[in-house]
């Protein structure tokens, strides 16, 4: 199992006329968690797309218990274990200081990116992602 | 039960350098064919809003079966049902012609603007949706 | 020169937390209407990346007169006038009712996607521009 | 004359189908190194706003050098002098390394958020601003 984090500071832009962190923008945030786990394992995404391998999303889900502002600095925590298989579940958490403001998963599945298909991680991520 | 949907066009901006609508997207797909949800009953969320009444989302789940692209004209399908409680569920299916892409649901919590607690849907909310 | 416009109403999602529409959406509008101006002259953009050219942004200028609002109806439009140059500029209005919210224009480079490089527009496209 | 600076980690988030960011995106980033500048200055935005002044935005200007892309670490750079008046210009430039990708300005106006009405921005807020 392997864990990391990063930090943010809300911009006006995500806001909505409720004064909350609109929705949506909690999965921008999951992404910008799984950046840095990957980085944090040594092979980012963007290395592994240059290998022609994706992992598209196929399922997300989130609950929000408590809303983000403007001007928050949020921390969001990223969770990751890895049973070999074609899919990958990320679990993510949204901190302002102590308090957890949302939590959530995505579901993704590697992916050829020439045809669109279903593939297994390469040797040297397995490696990676088996080594954590 | 009560069913709206919204026809849209998917620009640019929603998509992402795999040539899919970036995953967070979907959410303002759902919120659109919500949008005309309340419309089609005759009690928009403008206006529930002008009376002090939101429904921030509290859960959020989706599943991609398959990924939307520039320039498609989608179909976002909302369907929803109440039964008196103080939350409310909206199913939402996003087609490209016949094919169906994405679908998920909402949970939502009627909320007092002013106070951020929970509360009641008022009288002439609660005609509209019992008349379903 | 051709004019083209497209409807759209205004989602919760592109609201801030000031009740207006966070000003970059408005850049977002602006890509729809032009999406429709070149639908229009029957070259539809989508079909012009197919041929391996794009119309990157490099200049976009926004004046704010007015704010829009959470659901409400705008119509966006483009117009263009193209003199047969590898750059073409396309004026965008953003309208609600008779009342003008924001204007800008956005100026456009053909490019080479292989290449990354300027091109000139192919014969078809530069027909349907010439005949405007 | 205050100058103040962000970094920028780009999520896949902010790309689109031609692997750039998205041009609506520099926006959000320039927004991001106003909050720092305002940060810097000892008076953050939204101290502002809780005295009831805003600062919409009027105008802006985008001039695109070079594209942004996924996983880029770029640094925003945001210029701002004041001459007393109820307008304020913010000059931004979005760097990756030493490299100018993106320069621009944004219009700003000293608005009550009450009346909507143009304001002059409050004593403290004047005294910071004139000790620049």
């Amino acid at each position: 199992m392997i864990t990391a984090s990063v930090e943010y500071r809300v911009p006006y832009a995500d806001t909505d006329q409720m004064g909350f962190v609109y929705y949506a923008n909690y999965l921008v945030y999951f992404e910008r968690s799984r950046n840095e786990l990957m980085r944090s394992i040594g092979f980012t995404y963007k290395e592994m797309e240059a290998l022609g391998i994706g992992l598209p999303v196929i399922e997300a889900k989130i609950n929000y218990h408590r809303p983000a502002k403007y001007d928050d600095l949020l921390k969001i925590v990223a969770t990751c274990s890895w049973d070999h298989g074609i899919r990958l579940q990320i679990d993510c958490k949204v901190f302002r200081g102590e308090e957890l403001l949302v939590e959530g998963y995505t579901i993704h599945a590697f992916m050829n990116l020439k045809t669109g298909r279903p593939t297994r991680p390469n040797e040297e991520l397995t490696a990676k992602l088996t080594a954590l």
